[in-house]
């Protein structure tokens, strides 16, 4: 059995853990969920770190929502630098789920937003820890989670694999 | 009995860490406050470390003011770098609770802005050593310290926990 | 028997991997490909440091393909900097092959750009595991990888190895 | 009896370790100093650090003096990020004392704050090892190194101590 | 008999070891060189780690010519970043000699810049390890290399050693 760890904060403005957990649910089994909530999102390396640590995660989702202002993407690039510097640490993968306030022109949107990346990515998660042939297969493929996938720049040769 | 660590400033223009204190007592029981001031929030890293590893501090707060100019969001950067590697290096909850120059047009604004968010904070800093539950049950939610939350995006998704 | 790891993404919208092994093979013999997926560039540092500890690679290639917008050059720097962090933890060269989404000015053109650079990251691969003297050779000599090379300031002082 | 250490570069057109000796001396005593001199600011980390584990230091001052262009001021960064290292992989205080070429309209006035943030901060230094009261007395009371000192936002509640 | 290890690159457009190798060899004795050349400055951090803990150099020179654009600034700071890192690691002095491609209006300027500031930072290399008395004695001079030296702000003060 092995233990997929979730990390979410007070600060985001939608529910990532619930879109998350309900999507690995969904997606397969042989796994048991660790959840830790924290405030915000410099507050998340330390929190998946004692998750693969103390509670002997396999991987980490680290979900959350950083804010529109100038500031805002500075504490997104001091917690990704952090969650990066986890997983060298610890040498287990950390799926870094964030979604800007400025993505999208509404509420509405960036819930939507929020929730399909948050399903794409549980996706991700699931298939590093069990299935990393799927990933193998999308090699190059130009994916993307929340918005539609770019593709390859040249679908004959994006085929060739 | 816990160990709550404080780590302030002289070069803040409030007495952050008195709010900090008053709030955590108003707050509950069962920890010892531990402080340290040190001349700029660059000095907090280190400061901070010293109170987890010297002072077995249980988590800790880091509490400054950096000031309006370009220099000192770099130093705000350069310290917030360093308090997320002491979180890294020790496995250690640091709350920061940096509140910049400019987040409000005047003094007066500007302090009650400060209080504001330290005793927010240190309601966060109780709940991660005491009452876990508290953010679970927050999570998504929108929550912000020193401002007015901004709720979930969606009320009626925001709410199914 | 020599290993060389690759590591690439579902993000890219090329097959960068296999133009990479494409051009090992063509370049020499004497070692074995190590191969691993992940969704994108910023899951690449923790990938590689898993490629040298746990399958035994001698050098790395992090393949990848950074998009146009502000947060992606951020994401790349990030990515950057951990994958500095693992060759510094590791003492392993990683060979990093980004090209930034904006590099050409459609979709043939970038197609070309990353074949080539690919393919020159490829061959620098090749000669630091097995015959560092090409690169000796080549000091200071201006070379480029996926566009022409600058060449020597000065040809006549560039020729004095 | 402790060690202060004293680390300054060539590139500073002031002789800021001469200010903070005398400084120091005029301060207290009960230590010796212990001196190194780099080139530049990016070669501060690695001497301070040499100070603190190959000579003993209990505390070191980092003196310099970037310049004005921005690449100078990414070098700074680079060297704060260094001298934060330090201070986590030894638990030890370095006071950085950096003085910006372009704080100051001309060459005398340059020179005045020089001189008076690294007297200040050779102060600071003194009181980290010898004095923490000073600093504790003096949380949020809004001081500056060279500058005017801004004081508390509130007097009265400043005062609160 | 100590050893100096020197790391270029072949992205560089100027033979920058060459003219390190004949500085050094102009200005003393009691040294062996350890080279390696590596694809580009990103490379350069491991490089550099391997020649001191692989080859045993008691210091390095890291010698790179970063590009004009946004992009080569941003891989200078993660190189300059990493070579920092390197010596906190190793306790070990890395000179780096970087010269940005649009710090000369033209070649043959830039051709002059590499070379002086190559051959002035071999004299400092030389000096860190054999006769730091050279460096202290200019401490707060305004040295520069390649450029000019800025010298003393005050000349009297600046005496005063």
């Amino acid at each position: 059995m092995k233990r997929i760890g979730i990390a979410d904060t007070t600060f985001a403005r939608f529910d990532m853990a619930r879109a998350a957990i309900d999507e690995l649910k969904s997606t397969g089994t042989g796994f048991k969920i660790e959840r830790t909530t924290v405030p915000g999102i410099k507050d998340l390396p330390v929190a998946v770190k004692k998750l693969i640590e103390e509670r002997d995660c396999d991987i980490v989702m680290a979900l959350g929502m950083p804010g529109a202002e100038e500031i805002d993407k500075i504490c997104a690039h001091e917690a990704s630098t952090g969650l990066i510097q986890v997983q060298l640490m610890t040498n287990t993968h950390v799926i870094e789920v964030f979604v800007h306030a400025d993505e999208a022109p509404d509420d509405a949107g960036l819930a939507e937003l929020t929730e399909n990346r948050t399903r794409s990515h549980a996706q991700n998660t699931y298939n590093l820890l069990f299935d990393k042939d799927v990933l193998r297969n999308n090699a190059g493929r130009g994916l993307r989670q929340g918005y539609e996938n770019a593709g390859p720049l040249d679908a004959k040769r994006g085929d060739k694999h």
